[in-house]
């Protein structure tokens, strides 16, 4: 299953599909490293095993682990998972994964991007990130899926949302940072967007939460949550640090309107009442070419990093005051399927949530392209 | 997929299904060590990939490979090829792979083994085999096929033959062995045979051709063409080291009856004429845990370690005056499959040939068990 290297997804009739769309199964990654994840890893591994769980009540889950860690990985998850080699430079599959696409046929693809840590040698997370690299292919390869090669782009899953009916959402923040295309300005970018994802309309949000991290992923802050209608994160609070970006994002996108030409619905999902820091008993061990974690720093904690799957959603719990009505929240939006709560609060420590550490691959099905039509 | 624990496959009327039976796809392990291979394991590869070649005209092929030879792997195999990371600590996914069994419903399983380097502390080939005894168990992950763990019985799937209607061929020379079971007698063993692997009656020839390597697997010296019909070495010269062996299997093979009460008929495939040995341009690599290779050694050719595909067979080839005559007889053996040739002495040289290094995968299908009827 080697690389399409001489036509572009678009070309071939292939697009971004919306996570709310028809999953086939979910992928992971095994968190190891203890330059990233306190005690060995041994905190984040429980966690990451109770998302596991909760996914694994609606859909297939697949995890890579490494070498090293499969004996440990396979005793520790369910017996219905499916665990499977792949050695990877830590655990984030959102970013290091595949975008699957699929076409009007029920067919599914993919495009392996460029991974560079979120920056490269810029403001990357850590170096080196070559195992990274390769885990969008690997999980092509179990799959037999066609993968185009678009290794000359730097893209990480957790930065885009597809509406599945032509629009792609992202922010300025990550895309035009420094550290990923530099060479290329925003119309070019947004051109490989649409070339890669079969989109036709770009939304771009000025700011993410997180400038200094993964460079404001929108997945922090903003997502579809139907054809038309997206959710974005909210506080009333004038002191929380996050206030001014979620004001932001919410009014751009209350102004924005979608490929098919819909003014999109907002709705607003609270913010943890709370501000989670990295706590004295965090402590993460510091390694050269690694950015260091310390006491006191600000964790991107957001009810936003939640994953839909098939008649589910799961959504990140902190043991803070908003905890349910987060949960209220996002029931009201997707009334169609069960909310699932989960803690994951030692998966913030180490950078992301319950969106950034899955990856959902579709599954293709046979239907009109609407939007095809309207535009 | 974690493994069935609790029955065996016989009780639920799974069994092992015959090679020439349908298949779904090939799987393999990639070579690298040098204490093994020689040159850095360099010419292995390009046999291997030979043969991968031959192997894709007529299957689906899945290449296991290290992390650290995983580009290299992907980039030197076909690109139709999955190749998907799967440690080892050497390349013969026949013995260290699982066996896979069928039930009448068209259901597929697997039996996982223990495996210790062809006779661990005894008189294994190389140590630690940590690696290999995962291997099995991740092929069923990969293909979320569920297994039953028999990993407190060493063997290895060189060592056994079925003709899928009951009947097992194998070696008291390997079976027997020291280093294997040594805690339980010929019965034991056949009783374990026949509740993992649905088989009614188990064959014993006494010998095998390498008293030293794997202890005499039976795929270098016989193995079913089709229910009834067996195929073993031949050779008429005196002098050559293999003719009481090849003697012996002859005549015994001739008067074994199979499960379904058949007198099995048995076709002569001859050896090579010139005994291959490693010569001096033959280097390997030393390592203290590791059988040493050294100039003069006798290899173990024979073309009966060839390979049943769908519609084929893949024979070794070894530049050797017989060749021609081996692929006519293989040619005559299944006239309904086309017989191809592939120069592997140099897989010779690391101790196989191409059945070792390749494992079949059934596609299950329904069918009536006709021996359950006659017997």
């Amino acid at each position: 299953m080697q690389d399409i290297k001489d036509k572009m997804p678009a070309e071939d009739g292939f697009y971004m599909p919306a996570e709310f769309e028809p999953q086939k199964q979910i992928w992971m990654l095994w968190p190891e490293r203890p330059d990233v994840w306190r005690d060995g890893a041994r905190p984040a591994q429980k966690a990451f095993t109770a998302v596991v769980e909760a996914i694994s009540r609606f859909e297939l889950v697949t995890v890579g682990v490494s070498k090293e860690q499969y004996e440990n990985a396979r005793r520790q998850l369910p017996k219905e998972i499916r665990v499977v080699e792949i050695s990877s430079d830590d655990a984030w599959m959102r970013d290091v994964g595949p975008t699957f696409l699929v076409n009007e046929s029920g067919e599914v693809r993919a495009v392996h991007w460029g991974f560079n840590a979120w920056g490269g040698i810029t403001d990357g997370l850590y170096y080196p990130w070559d195992q990274d690299q390769l885990v969008g292919k690997k999980v092509c390869e179990i799959e037999r899926i066609p993968c185009y090669d678009a290794t000359d782009f730097v893209l990480e899953n957790g930065s885009i949302h597809s509406d599945g009916e032509g629009t792609l959402l992202t922010t300025k923040m990550c895309l035009l940072s420094a550290g990923r295309n530099p060479g290329l300005d925003q119309g070019q970018i947004e051109n490989k967007l649409k070339a890669c994802l079969g989109v036709k309309k770009v939304l771009w949000l000025t700011n993410g939460m997180d400038p200094n991290e993964t460079n404001g992923h929108v997945d922090d802050v903003a997502c579809f949550v139907r054809p038309g209608e997206a959710a974005c994160i909210w506080t009333e609070d004038e002191t929380n640090p996050f206030y001014p970006v979620a004001r932001e994002v919410y009014e751009e996108l209350s102004l924005m309107t979608d490929a098919m030409g819909r003014r999109i619905k907002v709705h607003k999902i609270c913010l943890p009442k709370k501000v989670i820091t990295l706590g004295e008993e965090v402590q993460i061990e510091t390694k050269e070419h690694t950015l260091e974690r310390k006491e006191g720093d600000v964790c991107i904690a957001s009810y936003l990093n939640f994953l839909i799957l098939n008649g589910g959603v799961i959504v990140p719990q902190y043991g803070d005051e908003n905890d349910q009505l987060a949960l209220k929240q996002i029931s009201e939006i997707f009334p169609e399927r069960e909310v699932v709560g989960v803690y994951t609060r030692e998966i913030v420590y180490g950078g992301g949530n319950i969106h950034c550490i899955t990856l959902q691959q579709p599954r293709g099905i046979k239907r009109r392209m609407d939007y095809e039509e309207n535009n």
